[in-house]
């Protein structure tokens, strides 16, 4: 299935990747690891999901205009958990 | 904490509500009864959330101006959900 990749967005500045999933099951089970990587790292990134797609958007520190490097490994430990949701279809 | 009702808006026709929690558990809780809704009746609403607010889209079926019955009826469930979840704080 195609995928993006992430994409910088300014104004304000942020990062937003959409993910596409097979079933409910694959997106339910992704949201799930997200959240035990949100309460790990104690950041919450604006998630949106519907049946099959996961939207995911990481805001700069509030009135930063660059994302800072915390925010971009976050971005990399989402796309760990994502090749991993994928593997295991 | 204050809470609004739904919203029912037009160009889609859809149902609208957003819901605020005191953290990131009661958020997590809700969105979990969330999901189990979803597959028990079939329909999975768009859903948006941060750490502690989720905000829930109903959309009319395609091309439809009104917001069906079946529709309508989720919307009371998920306020079901909720006021459950507001007892457990």
């Amino acid at each position: 299935m195609n995928q993006t990749d992430w994409r910088e967005r300014s104004r304000p500045a942020r990062l937003e990747r959409r993910l596409n999933f097979t079933d409910y099951d694959h997106t339910r089970d992704f949201l799930e690891d997200m959240a035990g990587l949100s309460e790990r790292l104690g950041y919450y990134p604006d998630i949106s999901f519907g049946r099959t797609h996961v939207s995911i958007t990481i805001r700069a520190e509030d009135g930063a205009e660059q994302i800072d490097a915390r925010r971009r490994a976050l971005a990399g430990e989402i796309d760990m958990l994502f090749a991993h949701a994928e593997e295991g279809r």
